[in-house]
């Protein structure tokens, strides 16, 4: 793409400050309008050093109200970041509905400098692009829109800055040394960034080209690509066109049936629970200990029926580890700042860093669930989240993380029972709701849907664990006893 | 996903005979529906050597028309298709709109089988995967339906079935030496399956496993599932939905001028002209020649306004050539059976085996002009088309091609000049019509087009070579210039 750049394009100052009149009350306009119509907008300025991307971030900015964007400027990962994978920084930030994230520098460092300098390995390229397109397909399906701005000047101009920079004390450090070998092999480096627009420029997400050797010129036309970009999108938005909501479920008897291959006369006696318990606890403590001086991350999800177990066999795992090295993040409705994000978010907000354990009770799965068959999301939303679901995991596994899911199996009568149990016992009866009968009545339901989301997101790097919960002992014991062999196995093939 | 799959599953005779009469009459009229709504469908078979997709081939087309379908079993590649990037036989065979195209085994030969017995080199694998995934998302985003089967049985039966094979003289050399060594090491096969479903598991062509141990519920179920996509489809279509015909322009002036750049005062006398035609025509002799025995193939794409000299440039570059060695393929508005593929399908089909030259007078980029300025693609799918478009040339590219598109540039009263000079010349006239007297009347929209076009789809790979075309002597020069630098260039590497 950059061969086809013309940069002897100018603008002089009284066009530019007629121009600008205009511009400025227009961005502001479509702010307003973006956040009446809760449209998330993310602005990325990448490019060459020296070619003005903080200027230019200082004049975008000019327009806009001040209580409706926040700047990141991107630079090397902090020491908390590095124990996270690669994408956590930006997940994290990705603005609420109506709000707009300016990236000074983004997530295309790692793919372009980082790259260049020898300290992205080439053997994690495929992999980090993956993450990219991952993370911005996601995000425009869920109606933000991205615009990518990449600013060029040519070798000499680069050149011509960095000595004017050198030359004056203050602003000398700004030069590195690798700023100077990047143009010194300028050449080399417009390789890398035109691999890099092959594999990123989509139309959910294009890049854009702004010729910056006449700083004027470079203003205008990115507050035109900008207006450009919020106008087709509020101009979208006003369209208001539905996806259609459709549980999609099929009811014939084909289906996978996971679920129903599940054991539930399996039980373990008194005796021999609290001797495996007593044993797998004890082995978990020491692991725990180990996990955290490899600096390990382990996500443990856990799904399952109502009343199926999940917080007796997560109550089981804790008891074995030393409480600074785990969180257990409770999932329930999202509230209004979560309902804001993408669905992900708070997920990826609560993941661990390098070291730590992060169990979930309830996870992102209730969007191909609860979701699914309430209507709380479109068809082709739940569609869509099978692969959004198995891109995050594999984001985390890239990064070094044991991921383990665990679906809680109990029959029908047995909840019944449980629910009875719950219900006859003041201490209990919290934990029962009429939303725990309604969902039971859509038992069938419920089914084919974990059945078909058991099969499409288990994959040997982040499988799922279908325990049969029917004996309580039974079920603690293999959650606990699969964890544990789990990590023995990863702690020696890293010997 | 293998792992939740659950292999005990049957179907009695009785219940069989019940349930295929129902299913057989519905697939029949599914497929009279698609037919009628101008639906594609391609339906592969994957799985496991001797799980049965011959046989369940055979039972799946009892229910269908024999004039609406044809079956493609995939073998070894041939010479043939080894001489052309890895998708492109299969390019070639996708189905006509309401045609069902069957395939026993398909394109994932190459990142399974021919991955497990080490004949895909690992390094090719991601970009394998890429070419797999952009032919599933076109064919798709374009209103195919793809419906992947993957039969399952385990290693055991696998065993028994290739001793029952073995046994019997008349069907012992099915069995082969491959096919042992991957029941021997089946848990390592099932890891490259399992990779294959991770990064191809999409919401727009998932998997669907098929439980393969019982035949009479395989079929059964295959049937259920194909009913099922099919009625998706056909629901989809009835529909009608239609994406918005928009050409997107923008009249900015902060547009990529490309264009504007071109210097069309250059010129040539005629005397250096005709000295440096007659080196480079003899150059390029001698250069296809060896282009032919390294096996290297050539792309030649032509574009530009109408009367920009596409043909004499063409011209010049024949007559130096070997007939036998290239084709050129003028191209026009598609004809019926073009219209009834995808847009990109007859380039495919044009795209020239390995050692031999195509050269295209106007090509695949109509797309993203005349077919987005007219309004004949929807704006959806002119957007998109940038992206389709990069993917197949640099399919091209890792096929070993070289890549080449040529714009030839001229200005608006260099083409006046022409236009009345053939118009004025009786053994001319026919070249000029009424629609070019109208194409030049949007000269300014075709140039917005033009500039994003090469903007996006120049690529270090695939560039882009715009033409000074004010002076033919000089236009002409430039295009064999280029032609035999790029080929001198790539003779040289890979010596």
């Amino acid at each position: 793409m950059l061969e086809k750049v013309d940069l002897s394009r100018k603008l002089d100052k009284e066009e530019y400050r007629e121009k600008m009149a205009v511009l400025q009350t227009q961005l502001g306009k479509l702010q307003r309008e973006c956040k009446e119509l809760k449209i998330p907008v993310m602005i990325t300025f990448e490019g060459y050093d020296a070619a003005g991307k903080g200027v230019q971030v200082g004049k975008l900015i000019e327009a806009l109200d001040p209580r409706g964007f926040e700047v990141h400027a991107v630079k090397r990962e902090t020491e908390e970041e590095r124990m996270h994978p690669f994408m956590w920084r930006f997940w994290t930030k990705t603005p609420a509905k109506g709000r707009i994230a300016i990236f000074d520098t983004s997530w295309y460092r790692k793919v372009m400098i980082d790259r260049f300098d020898g300290e992205t390995p080439e053997k994690e390229i495929a992999d980090d692009f993956n993450s990219i397109r991952a993370f911005e397909k996601q995000l425009t399906d869920d109606g933000t829109v991205i615009v990518k701005l990449f600013l060029v000047i040519d070798k000499e101009e680069q050149k011509k800055r960095f000595k004017k920079l050198m030359k004056n004390k203050e602003t000398a450090w700004r030069v590195t040394k690798e700023d100077l070998e990047r143009n010194k092999h300028f050449k080399e480096f417009e390789k890398i960034n035109e691999d890099m627009f092959g594999r990123t420029d989509t139309d959910y997400a294009p890049w854009h080209l702004i010729e910056a050797m006449d700083r004027r010129y470079a203003t205008a036309k990115i507050y035109t690509v900008v207006i450009n970009a919020l106008t087709a999108a509020v101009e979208e938005a006003r369209k208001g066109r539905k996806d259609e909501v459709n549980p999609g479920l099929k009811h014939d008897e084909f289906q996978v049936s996971a679920l129903s291959k599940a054991d539930l006369t399996k039980s373990l006696t008194k005796e021999e629970y609290t001797k495996s318990l007593e044993e797998l606890q004890e082995k978990l403590a020491r692991l725990h200990g180990e996990l955290y001086r490899r600096r390990i991350p382990v996500v443990l999800g856990f799904e399952g029926w109502d009343a199926g177990g999940k917080g007796g066999a997560i109550k089981r795992l804790t008891q074995a580890m030393d409480p600074r090295g785990y969180v257990v993040n409770p999932t329930s409705a999202p509230n209004d700042v979560e309902r804001s994000h993408q669905y992900l978010w708070r997920f990826w907000r609560a993941m661990p860093k390098a070291g730590h354990v992060a169990i979930f009770d309830r996870t992102w799965y209730g969007r191909v669930m609860v979701e699914r068959l309430e209507g709380f999301c479109t068809m082709k939303e739940w569609q869509r989240a099978f692969k959004e679901i198995n891109d995050m995991e594999q984001d985390l596994v890239n990064s070094g993380a044991i991921v383990l899911k665990f679906w809680m199996q109990i029959d029908k009568d047995e909840q019944a029972a449980r629910f009875k149990a719950r219900q006859e016992n003041p201490e209990k009866q919290w934990k029962i709701t009429d939303e725990d009968w309604r969902n039971r009545e859509k038992w069938d339901q419920y089914e084919e849907a974990v059945n078909e989301m058991l099969l499409r997101t288990s994959t040997p790097q982040a499988p799922w664990i279908v325990v049969e919960g029917n004996d309580k002992y039974y079920a603690r014991v293999k959650v606990l006893k699969t964890v544990v062999e789990v990590i023995e196995k990863r702690l020696k093939e890293e010997k």
